[in-house]
C-alpha cells in the first residue's frame, strides 16, 4: 500500500514517521487511539483521485484530513486507515466580483478566507473558535455553524458550488456556483455535513456578503429562563440580531475571575443574555429592553458605548470554555428548536440533580439557535477517570431528554465516532438505512471514514 | 387496484371520473398526454402512507399532485398512473412565535400562508406568479424560486424541516424545525426539489420573516448588455437590492403596447433594469444611479415616486409574459452564473440568428441570479406547430450552449417530462448514476412518479 501511494506522490508527500501519525493522525479529541498507516499531501484534484481508486483496487480506508479542530473524532484515524491532509491544497483559485463567489481548494484556511473577503470590501460571515486553523474542506464536510448563525446561518447557506471526489473515485462539480439550479437532486447538499463518509470535498465556490454595518452589544440579566424567549421573541420583533447568545451565573463567575474581568451588571442574575444588532437599531434596541424591564423579563442591562466595550462584552461569552478548562468539563453541544431550550434546560438540570446532586452544570451557548453547550464540571476530589465514566454514564439519560423534544444530539460539532453509537437518538432506523444506502451508492467498497457517524 | 384503493379511502375521495381525470391528471403545460387510472384525495398522513404501501404491493404508480401549476409536466399523469391529490390536506397545523415556524399540510396554498404570515406582523418571502394556486408541497418538491431571490433565496431556505412518506411507505421527519443538527445527511435537501420521484411531502415546517421595510423600485435604460453587469455590482456595493430584473426593448414594446402603459424613459434602451430596494437606502440608490449616468453604463433612469409609481414599473416586468401570450412563444427558463448572462444572451442571440433570422427573441428575468428567460416569439403567418418543430429542433444547440458555460437548463421550473432526456447538458452521468441510486434507496420499486427527472 505504502509503495503503491509512493508510485501516486513523490515520496516526501508521502509519510509513515511517528510524529507525522500522531500529528495528522487525529482532531482536538484526546480519547481516542491514533493509529493511522500513513499521511498523504496530495496536490490536485487528480492526485485525490488517484489516491481514491488506488484504496478502491487494494481495499484501504481513507480519512480525509483538514486543520483537525474537530471535537467529535471525524478526522481521527484509529484503524490503520490512509490520511489523506489537504494541507498543501491551500490555494485560492478564482474571484469573480459580480458573483461575489471565491473558488476554494480544500486547504483554504478559514481565516484566509475572511481576509481575502476583507480586502475586497466583502466579508465571509461563517466564523468560530477555530478560524485560524480549520479548513474550508472540514468547514463544508461537518456544515460548520459558529457565533453568527441567527443572522448568517450554517457554512451550507454559503455554499454556491462544491468540486468532489467520491468513494468511488469520480469527480463531480457540484452546482457549479449558480443560484436557481432546478436540475434533479441536490447532491451537493448530500456532501454538506457527511463528514468525510461519501467522498473528499476538493473545492468549493464561497458566496461573500456585504461586511455588516457597525454593531452594539447588550448585556441583560435575566432571573426566569422562560422569560428569556419573551426577550427573544420583543427584541426580533423591531431588531435584526446578529447574535442572542446565552450564560449562566456560573459561568460569568468564572470567566469574569479567570480573566479578571468586571461583571457586566451591578446586580446578579440567574442567566445573561448577550445581544448583538446594528448601530442603526440602537434606539428600536433600547425601547425593546425598556419594555423587557417594565415586563418583568430582565432585571438590567447594559448597552456598549464604544467598540472596546463591545469587545469587552463578548469577552465574557468568549472567555467561558477557557476560564472552565481546569475544571476539565463534560461537554455536550446539543440543540432543541428554541422554543424548547427554557424546557430542556429545566430536564438537564433537574435529571443531573437527582442523579449527582453535587455536580454543578455551567450553560451557556447560541440561543438564538436553540444550540445549548452543556458543561459538567468536574468537582474537586473527583479523579478525572472517575468522572468521566459518571458523566458518560448519563448520556443515553440526557439523549432521551433531547430525543423527547426531537431535538439533536449533535448540534454543531457531527456525529465523528464519539456519538457515533447514539445517531438514534436524533434519527430514525429508517433514516439510518437510507443514510447507508445513501453511502453505498456513493462509497460502494466503503473506503471513505469507515467507522464514523453510521452506527 | 380502484376497488382496493376503495377500501382505504371513502368511495367519494377515489375517481375515476373522466373530468376528474382530465383535471387533476395534469399541470400548466398542454402538450403531454393525460391519462391516469384515478384521482385520490387523502386526508392525513397514514393514508398517504397506506396507498403507497399499496401501490408497492401491487406495482401501480403515483403521480404527487399539487397545485398543478407546474411548466415542466412533473405532475402530469400520461401512464395510467394514480394521482394523489393534497387538496384535503390544506390545513396549517401549528404556530410558535419564539422559532417563527409555521407548520403545514403539503395542500396548503402559498397564498395562505402569506396572508397567515401577514397577520402575525411576519412574512414568508418566497412568492411567484402562481402563489394564488401553488400548494407548499409542491413548492417543496420543485424548490420554488421566484421575484425575491436575490435578497430571500429559494424555497429551500426556509424549510426547517418536513415530514415525508417515501417511495418505500416510510414516514420519515427530516430535521424537525431545528436550525442547528449535525446528525448525518440532510435527507430533507435531498428531498426538496426532487419533484415527487423519492416520495411525497406531507408536511413542512416553514420559517417566517420579518416583513421588508417600504421599497423603492428603479427602472434603468441601458445599452450595452455587457454593462449591466457594472450597474449590479456597483449597486450591490452599497444598496441591498430585494429585486435586480431585466427586460428588453422588445419586451418593453409587448407590455406597453399590450397594457397600455407609460414608457419607463423619454428614450429607449436596448435592455432595461428594474431594481427595487429599502426607501432607507434611496440615497445610496441615488448616487450609484449618478455614478452609473456618468460611468456610460445607463443612458437614463427612473424612481417611484410612491407605492404606486412602483407598481406601475413593476407592472413593465410583470405583464411581459400576458403581452407575448398572443404570439404563443416558445419558452425557455434557463441559468448561468451572474457573470456570465451577458455573454450568454449574446452567443443565444448569435445563434437564434444564424439558423433563423427571422426569429425574434424577447430577453426578460432575474438577472440578479442569472435566470435568463428566453421567449422566442412566433412570427405571423408560421403555424404553431411548425413553430414548434423549428424551435424544438435548436433545444440541443441551446442547451449545449448552457452546458458549454456550466449553466442549468432548468433554472426554477424543474425538469419533469419537458426536459428529462435533457438532463445530461446540466448534470454529469456519474451524478445521473448516483441519482438513480438513491432514488432506488428511497423507492426501491420505483411507485413514485415514474419516468420524471430522470433519463
Amino acid at each position: 500500500m505504502i509503495e503503491k501511494l509512493k508510485e501516486l506522490l513523490p515520496p516526501r508527500r508521502v509519510t509513515t514517521a511517528k510524529h507525522d501519525l500522531d500529528n495528522w493522525g487525529r482532531d482536538w479529541t484526546r480519547n481516542f487511539v491514533v493509529a493511522p498507516s500513513a499521511v498523504v499531501f496530495p496536490e490536485t484534484v487528480e492526485e485525490v483521485t488517484a489516491i481514491t481508486r488506488l484504496a478502491n483496487a487494494e481495499g484501504f480506508a481513507l480519512v480525509p484530513s483538514g486543520g483537525r479542530t474537530g471535537l467529535s473524532a471525524g478526522a481521527v484515524a484509529s484503524h490503520g486507515e490512509v490520511v489523506v491532509s489537504f494541507d498543501r491544497m491551500n490555494r485560492i483559485l478564482d474571484f469573480n466580483e459580480a458573483d461575489r463567489i471565491v473558488r476554494c481548494e480544500a486547504g483554504v484556511v478559514t481565516a484566509n478566507v475572511h481576509a481575502f473577503a476583507l480586502d475586497r470590501g466583502l466579508f465571509y460571515p461563517v466564523d468560530f473558535a477555530s478560524s485560524g486553523s480549520s479548513q474550508i474542506g472540514g468547514n463544508v464536510a461537518t456544515n460548520a455553524g459558529g457565533i453568527k448563525v441567527i443572522r448568517y446561518g450554517m457554512t451550507r447557506d454559503w455554499i454556491a458550488g462544491i468540486k468532489v471526489v467520491t468513494g468511488a473515485g469520480e469527480v463531480l462539480e457540484l452546482n457549479r456556483g449558480l443560484v436557481k439550479n432546478a436540475t434533479g437532486y441536490d447532491l451537493r447538499h448530500l456532501f454538506i455535513g457527511s463528514e468525510g463518509t461519501l467522498g473528499f470535498v476538493v473545492e468549493a465556490d464561497l458566496r461573500l456578503a456585504e461586511p455588516p454595518e457597525p454593531s452594539r452589544v447588550m448585556v441583560l440579566g435575566v432571573d426566569r429562563m422562560q422569560d428569556i424567549l419573551s426577550v427573544l421573541t420583543r427584541f426580533q420583533a423591531d431588531v435584526a440580531l446578529s447574535a442572542f447568545e446565552f450564560f449562566s451565573e456560573l459561568a460569568v463567575d468564572r470567566v469574569t475571575r479567570h480573566r479578571s474581568l468586571a461583571r457586566p451588571l451591578a446586580s446578579s442574575s440567574a442567566f445573561y443574555a448577550l445581544l448583538e444588532f446594528d448601530a442603526n437599531a440602537e434606539s428600536a434596541a433600547l425601547a425593546a429592553f425598556e419594555e423587557s424591564l417594565a415586563s418583568g423579563w430582565v432585571s438590567d442591562g447594559v448597552m456598549s458605548q464604544s467598540d472596546a466595550q463591545a469587545r469587552a462584552l463578548w469577552a465574557l461569552r468568549e472567555g467561558i470554555t477557557e476560564s472552565i478548562a481546569p475544571e476539565t468539563p463534560y461537554k455536550n453541544d446539543l440543540a432543541v428548536r428554541v422554543s424548547d431550550v427554557p424546557g430542556f434546560l429545566d430536564d438537564v438540570d433537574r435529571a443531573v440533580g437527582r442523579i449527582y446532586p453535587e455536580l454543578e452544570i455551567c450553560w451557556f451557548g447560541h440561543i438564538g439557535d436553540g444550540n445549548v453547550h452543556l458543561n459538567i464540571l468536574r468537582p474537586p476530589g473527583l479523579t478525572l477517570a472517575a468522572f468521566y465514566e459518571r458523566c458518560d454514564a448519563m448520556s443515553p439519560g440526557l439523549f432521551e431528554l433531547v430525543a423527547a423534544r426531537g431535538g439533536s444530539i449533535s448540534a454543531e460539532h457531527g456525529v465523528g465516532m464519539l456519538k457515533r453509537d447514539f445517531l438514534g437518538f436524533s434519527r430514525s432506523s429508517a433514516e439510518i438505512e437510507i443514510m447507508r444506502a445513501v453511502k453505498t451508492a456513493l462509497d460502494p467498497k466503503g473506503v471513505m471514514n469507515p467507522g464514523k457517524l453510521l452506527p
